[in-house]
Order: C-alpha cells, then sequence, then structure tokens
C-alpha cells in the first residue's frame, strides 16, 4: 500500500494516528496472506478450516429461495426485517436446542451473520479495555482476533480445576480490568479436534460460579460427531444446576456453517434473557439484522431435512479423519503425536520440542507441496511453535494418503 | 423480562454487573418500542424510513440466485469467502463511483452489511472511549446508535463554517480525547431530507482539514434524486482538492437497502487503501464477510439493470413527495414549516416552539391513527421536542392525503 502511494508521488494522511487504539490489535496474520498464495492447484492443502462445497444443499437451497420469492413472501424476503432474526427460525432452533438438553424459548435465541458475529458482539458486550477474558492455550484463532478489538488481557482457561478463582481474580487485577467469561468450544474444537470430557465441562462452569463470570459456549462443531456418545452442552448441565436458562451463566453460540452452508452467514446465540436483549440492541446498533431472504431459506432447508443433511456429510467425514489417522500412524516418526477426534474437521499434531511449524510450513510448501497451519497463531501467549493443525474435511482420501505421506517426508527431513 | 423472572421465583446473574461500559449506552428507543405496537391496518404510518416493498425486483433477483446456485458457481455461493467482499461487485461499483466523479480501484471498496454495518465499524476504527464525533444536530439515529457502542462526545456539525477548528479542539480535549471525525449525509439526509449544497460540503471539508480528521460521508440515499442537479460527493470534490483518492480524508459508505433491496444486507465503503485494509481485518475479526450469496446476486441484478430500476422507484416517490408536500400546504397550519426534499423518503416537520412531538405521536395514534417519528431522538444533545419526520416511500397518494389531513387535524388541536 505504501509503495503505492510512494509511486503516486503523494503522501496520504496520518491515518494510524486517527485511529483508536484497538486498531493496533488488528493485524493481518500472516499465515493466513501466506495461505491465500497457495491456492494453486499443484499444492495439497490440509489448512482451511471449511466444508467440503460439493456436500452442500445446493438444489435445496434453491428451491428455499425461489419459494421465499413467489407468493406473499416476496416483499419480505427482501425487506428490513426485526434484528432478533426470523421467528420460524428461532421457533425451529427452540426444538434443536431442546434435543440438546436446553430448553429455551423463542426470546433466548438470538440470529447472527454466522457464530463468528456472536463472538464479536460478546466481546463488545462484556470486555472493556483492560478486562480478562479466559481462553484455552490454544483456541479457536477468530475468537481472539474477535475479542481483541476490545483490548482485553487474556489468561489461561484450563478444565483442570487446578487454578483458583483468587488467583484469577488477582491476575486480572493486575492488568487493569476484572474476568469478564471463559470462553471454550466443547465439541471437536478449532484448532485441536478435541472434546470436553463431562468432568471438564462441570469443571469450567464451577471456576465461572466461582469468579461470577459468563461462559461462552463456543459450538460451531458440535453436531458433526462421528463416534462416542454426545456429551450434553455446558448450558444444558448449567440449566441441570439452576433450573432454568434465566438463571444460567452459559451463553451458546451456534452455527449453520459446518452443516448447512457457511456462505449464507447464519447462526444463533442462545442465552437468558438479558444478555439476548442487550444483544439485539447491539445488533440493531451494528448491522440491524442478517440478511431476511437467508433466514427463510435456512430455516426452510433445515426444517426439510436437517438431520439427513448432517448424515450425509458425517459420512463422508467420518472417513476422511479415519484416513488421515491411518496415513499419520503410517507416516509420521515416533516422536510425533497427533490428537484422535470424536467429530468436527480437525486433528491437531505435536512435533518435538524445539520443532517450529511455520519453518516447517516454509520447507514443506517449497519442497512437498503440502500446506497447513503452524499452530502457534492459536495461542495467546505466543506459545505452541511445535504445533500443526491439519484439517481434513476438504480433501479425498487419496489425497490425505498422498499428502501425509509428503508431509511425513517434510517432518522427518525437518 | 423481571417479571419471568420473578414469576419463577428465581434470580438470575447480576448482568450489568459484568457487562462493558459501553452497554449502558445502548438502550431500546422509546418511540422505536412504541412503532412496533402500531404495525396494525388501521394506521396510517408515516414512521418508518424503509423502501416500498412493492417495488423491489423481486423477479430479477429470483433469477440472479437460481443462477448462483446452478452450474460451476454453486459451490462458491454458499461458501466462505474474503472479507473485502465479492470481485465483481466491487469492480462494478469501481464504474459506479466513477460515475459520480471518484476515481477508485477495487482496493479502495469494502463489502458492508449494509451501510448500517460500515457506520459501526468507523465508530470502531476511530472512536476510542471520549473522543468527539462531530454529527449534525439532527443526524441519522442510527448513525448515533452504531457510534455509542464506543462510548464518544458528540459536537455540533454546522455546514456554515462559523466555528473554528481550535474550539472544536478545545471541546473535544475537556471531553478527554480528540476529534476523529465529521459524520453527514450529503444527499436528501435521514431525517431532515435536506441536501447539503456545494459551499456546505466545501465548508465541512475545509474544517476537516483544520482539525486533520476524517469525514463519514452517508450516501445512503444518494441516488434518489427527483429534482435539481446532482451535487457531487464530498468524496468526489476531496479528490478534486488532493489528487487522488488515496490523499482523502473521505470514506464514502453506499448502499443498496434503498434501490434494489434492503433484505440482503449489501452496502459499501469507498476509501483510502489504508482504511480500507484495516476495515478488511476488522470485518475478518467480526463477522468474516458478507454474504457471498447476497454479493453475488446484487452485483447480477445491479450490473444487469440499477438504472431502469432507480428509474422506476425515483418516478413512484417523487409522486408521493410531491402529493405529500402539496397536503401538507394543504392541511397544516400557518405556524407549521418544513423541508421541501429533492429526493430521498424524508419530510422534516418543524412545529412552533414549546410543542412535543412525542406528545403529538400518543395523541394522534389515539384520535387519528396516523404515525410518525418524533424528531428528538434524532439530536445528540437531546433537543428539536418540537420537530417530526414523515416518511412518504411506503404510502400511497391517497394515504398521504387521509393522512396529513389528519395530522393537521391534530397539530390543530394540540
Amino acid at each position: 500500500m505504501s509503495s503505492d502511494t510512494t509511486s503516486a508521488g503523494m503522501t496520504g494522511l496520518d491515518w494510524p494516528k486517527l485511529f483508536a487504539t484497538r486498531a493496533e490489535r488488528m493485524k493481518a496474520s500472516e499465515i493466513r496472506e501466506l495461505l491465500k498464495l497457495l491456492d494453486q492447484p499443484d499444492v495439497i492443502s490440509f489448512a482451511g478450516g471449511i466444508p467440503d462445497p460439493a456436500l452442500f444443499p445446493a438444489e435445496a437451497f434453491g428451491a428455499a429461495l425461489t419459494s421465499a420469492l413467489s407468493g406473499d413472501s416476496k416483499g419480505a424476503a427482501l425487506q428490513y426485517s426485526v434484528s432478533e432474526g426470523y421467528k420460524p427460525l428461532r421457533d425451529w432452533l427452540v426444538t434443536r436446542m431442546a434435543s440438546l438438553g436446553v430448553e429455551c424459548t423463542a426470546d433466548n435465541i438470538m440470529i447472527t451473520s454466522g457464530s463468528q458475529q456472536a463472538l464479536d458482539y460478546l466481546g463488545k458486550l462484556f470486555l472493556s479495555k483492560g478486562d480478562t477474558a479466559l481462553v484455552g492455550w490454544p483456541t479457536y484463532l477468530g475468537a481472539l482476533q474477535a475479542f481483541n478489538a476490545y483490548e482485553p488481557s487474556y489468561d489461561r482457561l484450563t478444565p483442570l480445576g487446578n487454578r483458583s478463582a483468587a488467583d484469577y481474580r488477582a491476575a486480572a487485577k493486575a492488568n487493569g480490568g476484572e474476568v469478564k467469561f471463559a470462553y471454550a468450544s466443547a465439541d471437536f474444537a478449532n484448532p485441536t479436534g478435541e472434546t470436553l470430557a463431562g468432568s471438564a465441562r462441570k469443571n469450567i462452569l464451577d471456576l465461572a460460579e466461582d469468579l461470577d463470570i459468563a461462559v461462552i459456549e463456543d459450538a460451531a462443531y458440535q453436531s458433526l460427531r462421528y463416534d462416542g456418545d454426545e456429551v450434553p452442552p455446558m448450558q444444558a448441565l448449567d440449566i441441570e444446576r439452576n433450573g432454568s436458562i434465566e438463571n444460567t451463566r452459559t451463553i451458546y453460540c451456534g452455527s449453520f456453517s459446518k452443516t448447512l452452508a457457511p456462505g449464507l452467514r447464519v447462526g444463533w446465540v442462545c442465552a437468558a434473557k438479558p444478555v439476548i436483549s442487550k444483544l439485539v440492541l447491539m445488533k440493531q446498533a451494528a448491522d440491524l439484522h442478517s440478511a431476511t431472504l437467508n433466514q427463510m431459506a435456512i430455516h426452510k432447508v433445515a426444517s426439510e431435512g436437517f438431520d439427513a443433511q448432517v448424515a450425509k456429510i458425517k459420512a463422508t467425514y467420518q472417513a476422511r479423519r479415519d484416513a488421515m489417522l491411518a496415513s499419520l500412524a503410517r507416516h509420521m516418526p515416533e516422536d510425533v503425536s497427533w490428537t484422535r477426534p470424536d467429530g468436527g474437521m480437525f486433528i491437531w499434531v505435536t512435533l518435538p520440542e524445539g520443532a517450529d511449524g511455520a519453518a516447517l510450513l516454509a520447507e514443506s510448501i517449497k519442497t512437498e507441496r503440502v500446506a497447513f497451519v503452524p499452530g502457534r497463531a492459536f495461542f495467546a501467549d505466543g506459545s505452541g511453535a511445535n504445533t500443526l493443525r491439519l484439517s481434513f474435511s476438504c480433501a479425498s482420501e487419496a489425497m490425505i494418503e498422498e499428502g501425509i505421506k509428503r508431509l511425513g517426508r517434510v517432518v522427518r527431513g525437518g
């Protein structure tokens, strides 16, 4: 950018001087920039954490959109609508949440533009500059990016129950604020693929009660379980403890991005009404509402075939996960370990201490044309250099075997 | 909400204690709550500032969506996409901006979820707590709501050039921050319907240069001119002064909500690249991107028939504006005045000093079943009690005559 300005022989404004202090924390991820360059046909990519577009229910969406745009609904489908979201979709979600053990009403649900927007709004709702957010080491990079705009400090959330509330409080005070929430993905988390056991969920709720803070439960991958029994969401456990969603501290963030399609940008938040009513005011001020037509289309496709669509994608992703685990066992040296996720899209690889994932990526691209995401970006403290995230969602089983074989060569050589 | 909690015999968390300080400034608008209750068939409403859904190009959108969801594009239409927005749409906007006197490239344009989102992001980009935003008295209520989340002070922007930069600076310093931007809608502004003359636009740019601040130009209604000559956008004047968009301080916020359809949530920001690149990072962190499919549909409908669609809606709205102006002349007492807008959707009515728009609305609903928006909400300083906003966009000419006749009776009686 600066080179463009220079080549024009002119100087622009000193924008950084005008920007708010929070703008300093909005930085381009080097990895994301690097991966952009890698969208080339000869690269086998395990980098992007995105669904396989071949699995989208494109025909069902076509029919749903055509239906919304004909007859009596066509004016409403293209018009402004309420900030809390399309009522029939919120009603459908009430039933869906009940099936997960969360009894609620439509007033406990707000539609968002993907669960990423829920994370942004929750950062905005809770974090004054200097407050502390508890996050995993590692955690979802997009959560850190969303929260960063509100200039928090981070402290490490462990599901072990081995640090006292007093200890967390003192650390937050030293950083100039208070602990406001614990953020965790309970099922098949991005980036590790790991699921929190029931006992770990209880430890997080215990800590949140001791600290009297909120719990943000990121459930983006919740529907994608390939084996093992479902573990109730933290929000369901919270309701069990406290009798009603109105008495809970858990804020559940769901998404249709991993089940139906991400390009429509539809997700939801489920929480006690005082939280939802503030979020609705915030959304009204921030983007009025999520696209009306998209909410209508998601509602129609979900109500006519959510379970069948989920069953279809699970069969494909499960086979890919199995293929990747088998390939890793075949091709990785003994000093490398990895997670064995029960669902989701990711396997998390730990290299020996001292290894550097970023350097490995550079080498891997140069010599073997295989891409992945080095793990350090997922750590709020900048640790984790010897970790990698592999996604199996978008590669065929044959590509997985070939890619992991190549990666094994890079790791052995590195 | 509190009654639900009480009736359940339980008490929830003390959420306000956990919320960030900014949450205190997110309040339900009493007027908006009142108007929700008024969505009844026997009420003639001049309240909502929304387009007439009968004018939406529903068929063209149906065809565009069907096309996007068939053939090679269907995977991409439902998939994640880049935060800056769909390239063909940004290219179309480059041509559109050039027709308004703004020479730019696609790198100067980011797609937003409506221009409301642009206002939120610009508040987020510029305003640290206590900084000052310059806004009109009155100004767009949604801009105040968007900016409020970043806890600014407001000072009065007048297009008269009659207050010195030093004066503004001192006032901002007294409020604990700096002046960061001037916000103005140059054409057919919400709520007044007024257009800034070329000289007023120059005064605003002069002041912004003296203060070395940004100018946010809200152009939501720019395409809806019914008579008079187009006045170049402030951004075009800024380019004239400074040679290139890269040297300008004006940030142009456009929208398809008033021309094609609001329910798809597609708008754009046009600005120097250092601003756009920060906004792209912000959008990536806040909601990843605006819905892919919607951007594709807007691109197809705009590139195939933007001008024809605008011509169609202008003919209808112009006739309604003319009808409302004629009815006001017939039915309002002599001590009431109003604006005569060259475009847009609004007429601004000033009642005699001491009149109260909110009380008048209550009376008007009770006795005559006519709705409008009392003007006070549009004033950052809480003044303007004797003003009203009337929208003519959604009422037939017959309804306008009947509604204004009734309103005249209320005003005479009040």
